[in-house]
C-alpha cells in the first residue's frame, strides 16, 4: 500500500474543544473599532455606549394642534360658565410648535369654540398640559445605546434626533476562505468523472456574512504541502481569520494539520461531533485558523460550532439564537456515546403537537440540510431517543412558517414538488413539506399522527381497487381521500434500450442489473404483485435487494449505469432522459383524517390541486391523468 | 383664528384598512423578477422553483478512506478465517474517489491489515457498502428550492453543487421616501428653537431594507402644496412605491391628503390605531403611496402595519415573524374601544415567569421604542388589561437575550447606564435593563416578582439609616442588599446661580420655579424630610406639584429654563452643566431577594460593580463614593 495515512485524531467533547479554543483566541485577538456614519450603521454593533448630544424635544413644544394659553387665565372656565379668551391671551399652535412664556398650557382644537370676541373654552387648563417638555423623550447626556448593541432601524432614527451623526462600531472581521483539493472544480467548469464541484467555500462566505464578518473566498489550492503553506502564511498576515476546507482529516492527502503544526499551534484536531469530527482548531501568527471537513453537512456543522463563535467574539455580536420547539420524534434514533450528534429533522405541526421526522444522517447529504427545518441534537452522554419521545429541536425555519405547513409523508411523486412550489406563491406564508417513505410508511405515519396527509398508490390484489380498501382496513377514525393523479408505472431503461427489455419477464435475465424500491412502497407492492402473476421468483432478479427510496433515485441509478432497469413513473424517466416500457396505470391519491379537511392550509392544498396552474405544470411533466384531481372522497 | 383646519379623519379598524388597501395594491402591481448570480443571492427570494442541473454525487464515490473491492471476493472472510486480497483485487481509495466496475464495495481503512501478500480482511463486505451512489444527495431534475423561498447560505452551496450558477429572484421594490415640513432640519444642521431634526426618513430607509426593498431618501420638501405635488408626480413614475412623512394629519399645513386626492385615489385616511391614527393609504399612477404621521412612534407603527406588508407583497417575501411570549403585565392598561393600541413594554424573566412593564405611551417618545423589548397589543374590542393579567407580547429582542437580562426596577441613577454598557461587553449575551419608578415603586415591583433587584435610597427618619430598615419592614422573604454607591444629593440651579440660591430655605421664594420628583422617589422622600426639618410648608414651594421621573429630566428642565431649581445628584448636574448646592450624602444600593444571588447574570452584575472598569467610569461621572461598592449584605 503506497499511500501514507495518519489514522489517529484525538476526539474531545464539543464544548471542551470550543471553550479551550475560544479562550486561546481571546488572549490573542483585539476587537477593533471604526467610526462610520449613523446612516450606514444598520446591523452594526456599537463599540461602546452612545450618549445623546441634544435633548428631544429640543424645546418645550405643543403636543397637540390647538391654542397656547396661560393656565391661570382659564382657572374659572366650566361648562356652566365658559370663559372667552381674547386674541392677546392665546396663540394658535400646531403640534410641535414651540411654547414660550407666558404660555404654559395647550388646549386642543377640539375643545374650543371660535366666536367674534375670541375663543370660548368650557374647562380650565392645568399648567403644562399638552406640552412636551424639553428632554421628555431624550435628555442630552443620557445613554441612548449601550456597547455591544446591534443597531436597528429605530436606533438610527433616535441617534440622528439626538444629534449623533457618526458612531463607533466594531470592525467586521475579515475572513480568508481557502478551498483545497486536487479533485475540486469551480462551479462554472464542466464536470468530469471524479470531479467535485467546490461549493462549501461559497456557503462559508455567506455564513461569515450572517455571523457578522466579511468573507474573502480564494481560488482552490491543490493538495500540495508547499502551496497550502505559502497561502496560509500570507493570509494570516492580511486577514483576521483563515478557514481551510477540506484536508482536515487524516487521509493520505490531508496536509492541513501538518502545515498548521509547522506554522503555528494546533490546539485541537478531531472533535467528538457527528457529522463533523475532523475539525482542526489552530492559531498561526496569533490569528485563528480553522480546518473544516469537506462533506457539506460536516462543514456546515463545524462552521456553526467553531467558526461562528470566533467571528462573534471578534465582531462583538452576541450571536443569533435559534428558535427552538419541543417535538415528538417520529423514529428511534440510536447515537453513540462517542460523539454529540446533529440529526437533521423536518418539523411539522399536526393537530396540537409538533412532530420531528429525522432525515438522512449522511454527512454528504447537503440537500438534507436544505430540506431540514432544524436539528435534533443528541448529546454525547446519550445513546439516543425512542420513537415518540419529546425532544428539543433547534429550528432554522420560523415556528409560524412551520405552523402553516402541510405535512405530507408517504409515496414520492414529482407532483409534490409542483405543489410545494405553487403553495407559497399562491397562498402567502403557507407551505408544503414532503417526506418520502413509501405508501405504507406514509399511512403508518398518518396513524401515529405525524402527518396531515399521505400520498399513496396501493393496489388491492383481489379487487384491483386502489387506496380506498387500505384506508377502510387500517383506520378506525373517519377518513377522506383527496384524489390526486392517474399515472403510468413502467420499467425505466437506458436511452435506446440497449438490452432490448420488453417487459417484466426480461428482468429475470442474468445480465440485467435491476434496482428495486423499498418495502412498503406502492411501486414495490405493484412489482411484487406482477412478479407473482407472472410466476417469476424474486431471487431470479439480479439486484432485487438493492433498494432505493424514490422514483428519481432509481432513474438516476439507471441513467448513470449503476443499474440497467428499475420500476417507476413516466415523469421520472422523462426527467432523466430514459426509455420507458409501460406496465400499467395506477391511482396516486392523498389520504387524510377527515377532521383536517377544514384546516386553512389543507383547503389551500385542495384548491391548488384543482387549479389551472397545477394542471399546466403537471402536463409538462408528462404521463399523468387529471380526471378527478382535487375531488374529495369521504371514506 | 386665521389658520384653516380639516378636523375630521375617518377611522376604520386596522385589519379592515390593511385588507382593503392590499387588495387594491395587488390588482395594480406586478411582481418583477431578475436573474442574478447565485453567489450574490443570499437573502433574496426565489421567483420560481429551481431544479438541479447535475446530480450529486456526480458519480459513484467512496464514502470512506479505504479500499475498493468486489463484494463477491470477500464473501468468506471472517474473524476466524480472514481473507487476503491481492493487489489486483483492490484499489486504495480516499473519500470521494470514483468507484468503477468491477469494484462494488468499499472497506474502511480501519478494518484492514496490510501484509506482505496483500491486504487482510476479517469480515465480508456487502455490495454497495460505503459507496455514495450517483444522485444520493441530489438527483438531476429534482427540485432544489421552491418559489418564494428566502435563500440561505446552505442553499447557495447546494445550488452551486447542482450546477446552478444564476438564479431568477424577485426584484427588490424601490421605495422613494420624502420627508416634508417647513420646520424640519437635517441632522447635520445646527438646531434652533422650533427646529425638529428630521430622522424618520432614515429610520424608514432602514426599515425598507429590513422588509426586502431598497429605500431612496430624498431631501426634505417644505409644506407647500405645489412642491409636494411635483415631487410625488415625478416619484410615482420612477419608483415602485412612495412614502410621504409627515403632513398626513388634518392640521393647517397638512397638504398630503389633498395632493394625493388630486393626483390619484385616497383609499384610507385615518385608521383606528394608537399611536399612528393619521395614516393615508393611496394609489397614484397605480403605485402605492403612503402618508405616515410625524411622531416617531406613530411613524414606526404605521410603517409596520401598512408599508411593510406592501413591500413584502412586492418582494415576494413571506415576512419576518416576531417571536412572541406570554408575560404578566405589571400595570393596569386602560385602552379605548376606538382603536387598537400598541403599548411598548420592557420584558424580563424573573423566577419562572416573564413580566412585561409598560413604557411611556406618548407617540413622540422614540426612546421608548429603543428601550422597549416588544409590544403589548390591545385589540380594538378590548378596554384594556388588569395588572397581573397574562398577555401576549410581540418581541423584538430575542427570547434568549431576555432570559439573560437582569431586570432592575427602582430609583434612577446614571450608574445604571454604566452597568448596562459594561455588562454585554464583559459577559457576552448578558444584559441589564432598568426602569425608573423611584425607590418605593421599585420595592413594590420587587414584592410583586416583577424585578430581580431594586436600586433604592430610602432614608429612615428616626434612625438616619438608609435602605435596610425598609427591607426588614416590607419583606417577609429572605433579602439581601448589594451595596451600590454613596452619592451627594443637592439643589441643581442654572450655571452661575442667577437667583443666588444657597440652600433649601431659598426655594420658598416666590420667584423660584421649582421642579419636583415624583412621590415614592428617594429624592422626594429626602426633600420632604428636609422641608419638614426646616419647617417650610409644601405649598410655599412654587412648582411643588410639577413632578418628573428622573434626575436627568429635572436637570434638563433647569438647563432649558423650564424651571430654576430642582433636587438631584451631582452627576446629573455635571452632565447638564448646572451649578450644584450640596444638601447631603446618601446610600444608593440594590435590594434583592436572597435567592437571586446565585443566578449567573446576578453574579455577573455583582462582579462588574466591584470591577476596576466600573470604578473608573463612575469616577468620571463625579460625586460618588465607592467604599463598599459590590459588597453583599444579608438582611
Amino acid at each position: 500500500m503506497s499511500k501514507k495515512r495518519n489514522l489517529y485524531l484525538n476526539t474531545i467533547p464539543v464544548e471542551e474543544a470550543r471553550a479551550k479554543y475560544l479562550e486561546a483566541v481571546r488572549e490573542k485577538i483585539t476587537v477593533r473599532h471604526e467610526v462610520i456614519k449613523v446612516t450606514d450603521s444598520l446591523n452594526r454593533i456599537t463599540a461602546k455606549a452612545v450618549y445623546a448630544r441634544y435633548s428631544s424635544p429640543l424645546f418645550n413644544a405643543s403636543a397637540m394642534d390647538g391654542i397656547a394659553v396661560r393656565a391661570a387665565d382659564t382657572d374659572n372656565a366650566s361648562e356652566t360658565s365658559p370663559v372667552t379668551l381674547t386674541e392677546e391671551q392665546y396663540l394658535v399652535v400646531d403640534t410641535g410648535d414651540p411654547i414660550h412664556p407666558p404660555y404654559d398650557a395647550v388646549i386642543m382644537a377640539e375643545d374650543i369654540v371660535e366666536t367674534e370676541e375670541g375663543v370660548r373654552i368650557t374647562a380650565s387648563a392645568n399648567s403644562w398640559q399638552h406640552i412636551r417638555t424639553v428632554g421628555e423623550d431624550i435628555v442630552a447626556g443620557e445613554m441612548i445605546l449601550p456597547g455591544g448593541h446591534r443597531i436597528r432601524a429605530i436606533d438610527v432614527g433616535v441617534l440622528l434626533s439626538a444629534g449623533i451623526l457618526e458612531i463607533e462600531v466594531v470592525r467586521r472581521p475579515e475572513v480568508a476562505i481557502f478551498p483545497t483539493g486536487t479533485e475540486i472544480i469551480e462551479p462554472e467548469d464542466e464536470p468530469e468523472e471524479g470531479s467535485i464541484i467546490e461549493s462549501n467555500s461559497r456557503m462559508f462566505e455567506n455564513m461569515v456574512t450572517d455571523a457578522g464578518g466579511i468573507g474573502h473566498r480564494f481560488p482552490p489550492i491543490i493538495d500540495d504541502y508547499e502551496q497550502i503553506k505559502a497561502k496560509v502564511s500570507e493570509a494570516v498576515r492580511n486577514y483576521d481569520m483563515v478557514i481551510i476546507n477540506a484536508g482536515s482529516s487524516a487521509g493520505t492527502e490531508d496536509y492541513t494539520v501538518h502545515v498548521l503544526r509547522e506554522l503555528g499551534e494546533v490546539l485541537v484536531h478531531g472533535v467528538a461531533i457527528k457529522p463533523g469530527k475532523p475539525v482542526i482548531l489552530a492559531l498561526v501568527n496569533d490569528k485563528p485558523v480553522i480546518g473544516l471537513p469537506g462533506y457539506p453537512v460536516s462543514a456546515y456543522i463545524g462552521f456553526e460550532n467553531f467558526v461562528e463563535p470566533v467571528i462573534q467574539m471578534m465582531s462583538g455580536s452576541s450571536g443569533k439564537s435559534h428558535e427552538s420547539v419541543q417535538a415528538h420524534i417520529s423514529r428511534r434514533l440510536v447515537s453513540s456515546l462517542k460523539h454529540k450528534e446533529y440529526v437533521r429533522v423536518k418539523v411539522g405541526k399536526v393537530g396540537d403537537k409538533f412532530v420531528a421526522a429525522p432525515l438522512a444522517r449522511g454527512a454528504g447529504a447537503a440537500m438534507s440540510l436544505v430540506r431540514a427545518d432544524g436539528f435534533c441534537v443528541i448529546e454525547q452522554n446519550s445513546e439516543g431517543v425512542e420513537a415518540g419521545d419529546i425532544v428539543d429541536i433547534e429550528l432554522y425555519r420560523s415556528k409560524s412558517e412551520i405552523e402553516n405547513t402541510v405535512v405530507v409523508i408517504g409515496s414520492h411523486d414529482l407532483i409534490l414538488d409542483v405543489m410545494a412550489d405553487i403553495m407559497p406563491t399562491r397562498y402567502s406564508s403557507m407551505f408544503v413539506s414532503s417526506t418520502h417513505v413509501g405508501s405504507m410508511g406514509g399511512l403508518m405515519a398518518l396513524k401515529r399522527g405525524e402527518a396531515h396527509m399521505s400520498p399513496i398508490h396501493l393496489l388491492e390484489e383481489e379487487t384491483g381497487e386502489y387506496n380506498v380498501p387500505y384506508l377502510k382496513r387500517m383506520f378506525s377514525e373517519p377518513m377522506a381521500l383527496i384524489k390526486g393523479v392517474q399515472r403510468i408505472q413502467g420499467i425505466m431503461v437506458k436511452k435506446g434500450n440497449p438490452l432490448g427489455i420488453t417487459g417484466l419477464a426480461d428482468l429475470a435475465a442474468e445480465n440485467v442489473r435491476y434496482v428495486n424500491r423499498q418495502r412498503g412502497a406502492g411501486t414495490r407492492v405493484l412489482f411484487d404483485y406482477r412478479l407473482k402473476q407472472l410466476g417469476i421468483p424474486e431471487k431470479s432478479i439480479n439486484g432485487y435487494d438493492r433498494e432505493m427510496a424514490t422514483h428519481m433515485a432509481v432513474a438516476a441509478a439507471v441513467a448513470s449505469d449503476g443499474a440497467d432497469a428499475g420500476m417507476g413513473v413516466l415523469s421520472a424517466a422523462k426527467a432523466m432522459d430514459l426509455d420507458f416500457i409501460p406496465v400499467g396505470p395506477e391511482e396516486y391519491d392523498f389520504a387524510l383524517p377527515r377532521k383536517y379537511l377544514e384546516l386553512p392550509h389543507i383547503k389551500a392544498f385542495i384548491d391548488i390541486l384543482g387549479s389551472r396552474e397545477f394542471a399546466e405544470r403537471v402536463e409538462k411533466l408528462g404521463g399523468y391523468g387529471l380526471e378527478h384531481t382535487g375531488e374529495v372522497v369521504i371514506i
